[in-house]
């Protein structure tokens, strides 16, 4: 199933797309939907067929306030960390490709939802860039989470552009304040629940700037791969239902470009992993 | 007034410290209290005289769940950033002091009660280390909040011990997965509201390890103050009431000493901030 969070006038709420229509399954909630565990899933299943399909409803992200900060994982393909070490805009770490996970946060008032804007205003530094990643949902948390058990932890998956301020992320070091900007989480359309993706690594992502291909490349590209990063997680930190986790991006952002490309006003990101479907989001 | 939130075996509650004591106002949780702006507070003063003593409680942190994960502020006190850059446990920025504020951040997972124990089996390479530091406690929310406005945002103070796995921090790069582990992130033991402490920068931060003194410094040795660190959180990221920046640990961490002095089980971590009261934690 693919799960969205609408608003139709009558409040938020859960449904499942039918092709493109929404279904309302009455969850009032995705975080709620998630805690219920693999009942609420299935009672969802049950109600499908019959449940109505809603009109005039918009999009919010699939979860608009996660329980803690949203996890991202920097320099997670080969590719992608040469081309940042060469870019000369890692004010951070020395190592080329990482031999550790390397974790950083977006709080929830980063998170848009797809066809939202990013607000280049808040990089006054004028080094707006894009990063497609999928996003791993956790569905029953915990901690001590082993590689073995990692997949039977996940709820689903969706899509998250993490959208980067370069000269911020260099000058503050820690990634914070280069990363978690207001509007710099676009995330969605929808969460793809777990069934649908027995094997992650089967995924890809694919990114397009005004059109243009920029990213590509199989989820199996990933250096620490999902079981490994819920693992290095959750040893440390207790996971909880609807905590996401934003795997890294694949090469082909603007500073993989000599000169670099930033995004302007006007431009257009547009993320695909088929199965999950299709975020994009214009630049204001 | 003093502000903590307490359990008596009838839920969690919001009280005031009159001495030692702990009277019941009547508010069943802070953020609530704090989201109630001026007006909510002005209403517990009003009902303090007459407020009943609370028996049998024991205190949780002032605020359990931040509405973020904390924002805290790495090395903001010159000797520190001097000490810490020796130790060779960076591993992140090239800078020693650095040019702009290094912000990071702790999820509420990490949350701990005064009294409550530090668990050093979260981190499994042995370089457990303290950092006493005063957290400033936002009030009315925003983004864009000036310099000269930001005090004005601040609803109160706390403490928060920046618990650290120094060798996770360097491993990782960047620091949550150093920094954010379950029950390194003790708080309290109150929150002192900013009308008690009009200029935080004659607040004085005093740490102890087993009745040593290893961290002493005023708060007007910080390198990147309070107001500009919320102008400067504030221009990219909405801060909501109950937010939570923690500010920065001076010179003293275990870190400082050659070779270094890590904590062990049966430590004992005391930070003082007079005015506040006294964060004691145990580690196990």
């Amino acid at each position: 199933m693919r799960l969205v969070t609408f608003d139709d006038g009558k409040g938020a709420r859960v449904g499942v797309l039918d092709g493109d229509a929404i279904r309302d399954i009455g969850a009032p909630d995705m975080l709620g939907l998630i805690a219920g565990g693999a009942a609420a899933l299935e009672a969802v299943r049950g109600k499908l067929a019959t449940a109505p399909v809603v009109t005039g409803a918009r999009l919010l992200a699939p979860i608009p306030r996660t329980p803690k900060n949203i996890f991202c994982v920097g320099k997670n393909y080969h590719e992608h960390a040469k081309e940042f070490a060469g870019s000369g805009f890692d004010g951070g770490a020395k190592e080329v490709v990482p031999s550790y996970p390397v974790v950083f946060s977006k709080p929830h008032t980063a998170i848009i939802a797809n066809g939202e804007p990013i607000l280049s205003a808040m990089d006054p530094t004028g080094g707006l860039d894009y990063e497609g990643e999928l996003a791993v949902v956790i569905g029953q948390g915990g901690r001590g989470i082993s590689k073995a058990d990692a997949l039977a932890h996940v709820f689903g998956y969706t899509i998250v552009n993490d959208v980067t301020a370069r000269h911020m992320q260099k000058r503050h070091s820690q990634w914070i304040l280069g990363k978690g900007l207001d509007s710099f989480a676009p995330m969605g359309p929808a969460i793809m629940t777990a069934d649908e993706a027995p094997d992650p690594t089967k995924l890809t992502l694919t990114t397009w700037l005004n059109g243009e291909r920029r990213q590509h490349a199989p989820l199996s590209d990933l250096i620490f791969d999902i079981p490994t990063l819920i693992e290095a997680i959750s040893a440390h930190i207790t996971l909880e239902p609807g905590d996401m986790i934003a795997t890294g991006t694949p090469a082909g952002v603007g500073i993989g470009f000599n000169p670099p490309k930033f995004m302007q006003p006007g431009d257009v990101v547009r993320i695909e992993v088929p199965g999950i479907g299709v975020l994009e989001n214009p630049v204001v």
